[in-house]
């Protein structure tokens, strides 16, 4: 399975199929239907069984999918039936609220480092760390193997510290800063940047 | 212009040229091409010229386009020649992080309220403002004449939220709350879930 290409925007609903698996198993649910899956998601069902069907064969015509199975089945092709380290560059308001944030532990992730460049906070304690000085990143990513970071820093140190982490190992960024930047093949990045997600619906405003 | 149906994905490519534009302008910079914006975006220069031209021809052949004439215009055409105000329903820790943020002012959005169900919050101070009782969010949001909102409560919490807020009034909707939202025809939604953005990347991880 994993030799066939899978588009990049497929990949991406799975998480949302995750998501709301996730939740009807919270709520004591054990069958689905990609009927269902799709109202919860607002996408159609065929859009549903398509994208499934990419990665193999889940449910049965007529009966539907057993929640815990797709649930396993989707954690496996998401490489998360691991939990991945997580370290987190930039240690203000958006890195604090990520080090609390207690919704990334039963989804997979584990921050695992936070790091920041200010004199002032390296030393401190955050969310149960020490924060420690990101002029290090990279031995401090490298000794530690960790995969995936996150950026919340200002704009203009973004690109640096980014190359740090590619440096020190990281393969997947996440970046909060509001700044594009420019990472080599086979590193990944997404972006939260809210303006951005804000004005992309003001055009729809009158 | 207004008339012609854009594709949404071409919508959400604005507000990223005009992000780096704002950035060239804040270096100094008046003129800039295609293949430049292509460069700092990681995207090609035949697609922003695509993307540009759906909307009006705003450079000349040969010698690319002027900052701030190309910025003027895509703050027009996301209708962001204007100030948004926000309400930010959710006084957590992101619903705090948003109210102290300081970058939207000049992106074009103003934090106008914060509200909260808890009733230790509510009158509280967050970030200039005192946060209201979300359970009048219908009121308040229609008073203040309010078309966008944040929402940054919990995810079992957030549909009934958006039924209050959208009952108010608001159109548009950025939502923190990790769970998939139905809204009507002609709201418009858009989603921030760090472990979403960070599970599409541990597919490509091995």
């Amino acid at each position: 399975m994993e030799e066939k290409i899978i588009p990049d925007i497929v990949v991406g609903r799975l998480p949302l199929y995750l998501r709301a698996l996730q939740q009807m198993e919270q709520e004591g649910r054990h069958g689905t239907s990609s009927q269902e899956l799709g109202e919860r998601l607002g996408v159609s069902a065929a859009q549903i069984r398509k994208d499934l069907s990419q990665f193999g064969e889940f449910g049965k015509q007529g009966t539907g999918y057993q929640i815990n199975y797709l649930l396993t089945k989707i954690l496996q092709i998401l490489h998360l039936d691991r939990d991945w380290d997580i370290a987190v560059v930039g240690a203000g308001d958006i890195g604090s609220a990520v080090a609390r944030y207690r919704g990334f532990a039963d989804r997979g992730f584990r921050v695992a480092m936070i790091l920041d460049n200010d004199p002032n906070k390296i030393g401190q304690q955050l969310g149960g760390f020490v924060i420690q000085d990101s002029n290090h990143a990279e031995e401090l990513i490298q000794k530690a193997g960790i995969k995936i970071a996150m950026i919340s820093v200002p704009a203009h140190e973004a690109q640096e510290v980014a190359n740090r982490l590619i440096k020190g190992g990281v393969k997947a960024i996440l970046n909060y800063a509001p700044i594009s930047l420019n990472v080599p093949p086979g590193v990944h990045i997404q972006y939260i940047d809210p303006a951005v997600h804000l004005q992309r619906m003001t055009y729809y405003l009158a």
